[in-house]
């Protein structure tokens, strides 16, 4: 009754597609990974990485993993990666070096280690094994087949700067003792120790270029100048240079090393704005105008957001026929800088510039330095935002300032942070800038400043205040708008620093909160819990695996009360997972007991479990920051006694 | 005070990298996809699928995105892109052809829409627009720039069948009117009528071929048969043939050419069974010793998983030498019942094979019938299953006889579909297979059995029942073991299908219900409910968008009392959003008024808004099967009256 089949399979196919045997294993879900393997994950220097897959194969055999990692000088490390449950495969590596490293994943059957293990069980059960002792010789110099290797995989490692950092900005020529005395970079050196003792990582000073006279804006953003004013700083070029040049009133090129050099003797780091416009008063405007958009009626196109227009900015066209040359010299300004000692940029609008243009210039700008950092101010949809990270961007402005309630806080966190986000967008959350002094600082609060300050540097690794302006609670906006009045950007301005209203004391206890605790050194552990008070937003974090650090590692729990004019109360319901092993214990009833303590007030508590009680009077306290401790029988006598 | 700036950037790297000016665009979170375009996508005829993408570009420029789509016979179509929120752009097709669809994505700047907007935008406030005007002259027929197509995408459109299917599997030999008159194929064309009457589409048959008599398993899988024992129909072949043979005790060429037209006659299909392994008297055993393991000691090697030893089931050695040929025989056995009419194939154990010999396999055959379809049997991994699914099989057995409560089945659920894997895998819940008797079913319960068919049958499309044991509600075991004790599968049994005690009227109402109600013909809007008794599982489905549907559209809820005993009741807690916006009305005090139509029973109930209340004494009703249907003013006014 057999019937013989007639082959009509395409032999000549199944020769071309598979030539050999093809590979029995497949390589799924590698990890870390950002839009599989199209762009590369970012770290910082010393963080532990687990580098993980899914290997699957056929049958009932033991498949062997390894880890190929090549760190940016080339040399090349073989790991083990270890087989965790299923067909997870991992190993961990601690990243030391800045720069590009390089990993794949080869994987094979063991054939070896399958007969060794089938040897094993029937010898337990004294089943004969010569057959597979044979089989086990055989293999003598080829003990695995089957090995495949999975796709180029790229992680770039920064500085810790680039994740954690706190950023405080002010303008150069409002650092003098008044108005009518403008600073210049000799009074920023002054002002570094300012900065210093608040505790921040970085100062950035809005551009320093001279500043174009057509077109120049007057205080307060008023389309006609007057005689005197000063114009924005952003207004880059005139008669006296271009992005590589100093405003002759802040001082010269000698200065300006010297404030590099000052900011380095106190720890700090001058960070430079990278605006790529130009006023119509500069240098490259006459020497090239092919770099910019010539209209018909031979004008040179400026800035038009119909029906706004800003004559006082003419933007490069970087679809120009010099394309090339024009790219060149733009990240020949950023190379200028960096010659000079500065290895942080902030750029202005990068979206509004191709990001190709971006993955270049940082891709050529970190080849020379991979310890630059590049922060991006693109306040734009999170799409465009996440683009220009993927492209090379170190951290990046967020729309933290206009998220008030929990909620959003949350929310808008996911947004940035979900899925494979984490591997490479960092947001930094800024409380003000020059044009964002939000509607709910314009109320004037003292603990509205308070609650976003703690926020801002608790929530992200990475974050920035705008001062003096800000510690000293200025609340004054242009009407119906969310530029101050009477801003920097517009004219020369002083600052009392020791006015007593000042949150100095808190910015520096903040940052030294910071300085102190792992937890708040990077994003990637935090956490949102639930309040059944939805005005309280808690959220906590847990300390990196990072090798080197020094610090405390608790956890670390904040709560801060959203509503700036009532006391708000609640239960807080702790997800007790996001603490690790530390705070569950199903055998405690009612919950480990734990103390939080708040590094703010020096306040101390005993909670226990998921559920604890929290209230906070705004106007006492619009926070807490807790280090969580766990307390063991011990402690809990010493406490009863 | 101007310092030049010194070029080193690497012109010639420039120019390499971007011979021309890189394209502005990035297209990124192209959706359908899986493992970033991979493997196909899977699809059954007529579905409406939504092709999205996120298109990011600098700046403020209109952009314009088209879907190019080739449908199986080769023949393109492009559709515009429309765009959503932010910077998602998506078409909505319908595919209506059985086979292998291929896609891209076209994206580019509309600088003609560009310059249009901005004349529109200056005209409407009086601003001069000439140069604007010229702009967009000059563009003469190049009104677009910065062109980009993304990668190339697939997917595969399957029969309905594939996706949504009722699979009644009974063994032949079993037919008979005794144990003493065992059944044939002809006796299987009696039992179509009654797998007909229940309402299954699917009637899946044991291996009908030749039973090897070497190491025979007795009844109850004894190791040593007796005289008269029949074996089990997984050990093919003997001298009356292979994989291409029937046996003789069942019938002839012309008898199962028969029972395949009958069962086409009723709307049924016939599935077979492919096992690809060979009991020692398969022919090929002798014919082709190269296709097998030859042992150090000369011998043919069997299946072993040490300590078990499995001497009457030789496997294939699918990596021996001449792995092309066998390969191709295997294919071969598939090609040759195919061209008897058979279009479904239960693949047994799959995982023991190569990934990419089913790969090349499927593919393979799905060139010359795109409406094969593939049900895999892989009781393993979930990362293992999910593989196997990604390489071509239609829809896979999965683990739901072993999840048991509320929180088991949503959370398997989520594995198997969570993520991509919706858009890849698709489960067949089986409530029951020769080898599966659960430790639940032996309890013997009737309530049991309707509860696991109510689920299997409606939390899954695709779902499966073997019977004539599943609605006789046969519960005898072997000790400590899931296989039924006198089991089919080692000897001949025969049933009296008119028993009073059969389930069959209630599968014949559950697959009625499953073919009037669109929403349970698809598992892509499943979607779990809360409720606050973890003995109570609900869940929900709505219509599939596909075109030419017909049926009752009605969204579907399930509610299940998993504890068999005990009567349980509680509240539900529906998220009103999975049923789109029928439900939802914020305006409406209290929620929307809705009615809940138990299918099942007739019963009828008003619910509002999120929050209702159940109750299922298992000794009564285990299950309600609801459809939902919103009640209008005039319904409302009808029923107070």
């Amino acid at each position: 009754m057999t019937q013989q089949a007639t082959s009509s399979v395409d032999l000549a196919r199944l020769e071309t597609e598979y030539r050999y045997r093809p590979e029995r294993l497949a390589i799924t879900k590698i990890s870390p990974s950002v839009s599989d393997g199209a762009y590369p994950t970012k770290r910082v220097v010393n963080d532990i990485v687990e580098f993980a897959v899914i290997v699957v194969c056929d049958g009932a055999v033991e498949i062997g993993v390894q880890l190929r990692l090549s760190d940016p000088s080339g040399n090349e490390q073989t790991v083990p990666m270890n087989r965790q449950a299923g067909y997870r495969f991992s190993a961990e590596v601690a990243l030391t070096e800045l720069g590009s490293y390089t990993w794949v994943v080869d994987a094979w059957i063991d054939r070896a280690a399958t007969l060794r293990s089938k040897i094993g069980r029937k010898r337990a059960v004294g089943q004969p094994t010569e057959n597979e002792e044979e089989e086990l010789r055989r293999l003598g110099d080829h003990p695995c087949s089957d090995r495949i290797t999975s796709r180029i995989e790229h992680v770039v490692v920064d500085r810790l700067l680039a994740s954690f950092s706190g950023w405080y900005e002010f303008f150069p020529r409002s650092t003098g003792p008044s108005p009518e005395q403008p600073g210049t970079l000799r009074t920023c050196i002054d002002r570094l120790d300012y900065a210093a003792s608040m505790g921040f990582d970085i100062v950035y000073l809005p551009p320093i270029h001279p500043i174009g006279r057509s077109h120049r804006k007057g205080i307060n953003n008023a389309v006609e100048a007057n005689p005197g004013d000063v114009g924005s700083p952003w207004a880059i070029g005139s008669s006296d240079g271009g992005h590589t040049s100093i405003h002759p009133d802040l001082g010269t090129f000698e200065d300006f090393d010297l404030l590099v050099a000052s900011a380095r003797d106190r720890g700090l780091e001058i960070a430079l704005d990278i605006a790529f416009q130009c006023s119509p008063d500069h240098p490259w405007v006459s020497e090239h105008p092919e770099w910019f958009s010539i209209r018909p009626d031979g004008s040179i196109g400026y800035a038009e957001n119909p029906p706004k227009q800003y004559q006082d900015i003419l933007p490069f066209d970087f679809d120009c026929t010099e394309w090339r040359a024009l790219w060149t010299a733009l990240a020949d300004v950023v190379r200028f800088w960096h010659r000079r000692g500065v290895r942080v940029f902030r750029i202005d609008n990068p979206h509004t510039k191709p990001f190709p243009f971006w993955e270049w210039l940082i891709a050529d700008l970190k080849a020379d330095d991979p310890g630059i950092v590049f922060l991006a101010e693109a306040f734009a949809h999170p799409d465009v935002m996440l683009q220009l990270s993927r492209v090379g961007f170190s951290v990046a402005y967020t729309h933290f300032p206009w998220q008030h309630s929990p909620y959003d806080l949350e929310h808008y966190s996911e947004l940035l942070a979900g899925g494979d986000r984490s591997e490479f967008f960092r947001a930094s959350s800024w409380v003000n800038t020059p044009d964002i002094l939000t509607e709910e600082l314009q109320q004037g609060l003292r603990q509205t400043f308070e609650a976003r300050l703690v926020l801002a540097a608790t929530m992200s690794a990475s974050y920035g205040v705008y001062g003096p302006v800000f510690e000293l609670q200025v609340a004054d906006a242009i009407q119906g708008s969310e530029e101050y009045l009477n801003g920097e950007k517009y004219e020369v301005r002083a600052w009392d620093l020791d006015d007593e209203r000042s949150l100095r004391h808190l910015m520096q206890r903040v940052n030294e909160i910071r300085r102190e605790h792992l937890a708040l050194q990077h994003d990637r552990s935090l956490v949102f819990h639930h309040c059944d008070n939805s005005r309280i937003v808690a959220f906590s974090k847990t300390a990196p695996r990072r090798v080197g650090a020094i610090g405390d590692p608790s956890p670390i729990l904040v709560v801060v009360n959203t509503d700036h004019h009532n006391t708000q109360d609640g239960y807080v319901r702790l997800d007790l997972r996001a603490f690790g092993a530390e705070l569950l214990d199903e055998s405690a009833p009612g919950g480990v007991a734990y103390e939080v303590h708040d590094l703010l007030t020096g306040q101390r508590f005993t909670w226990h479990g998921a559920d604890n009680y929290v209230r906070l009077d705004p106007w006492l306290q619009s926070a807490h920051v807790f280090a969580l401790r766990r307390l063991h029988t011990s402690d809990q006598q010493m406490e009863l006694a």
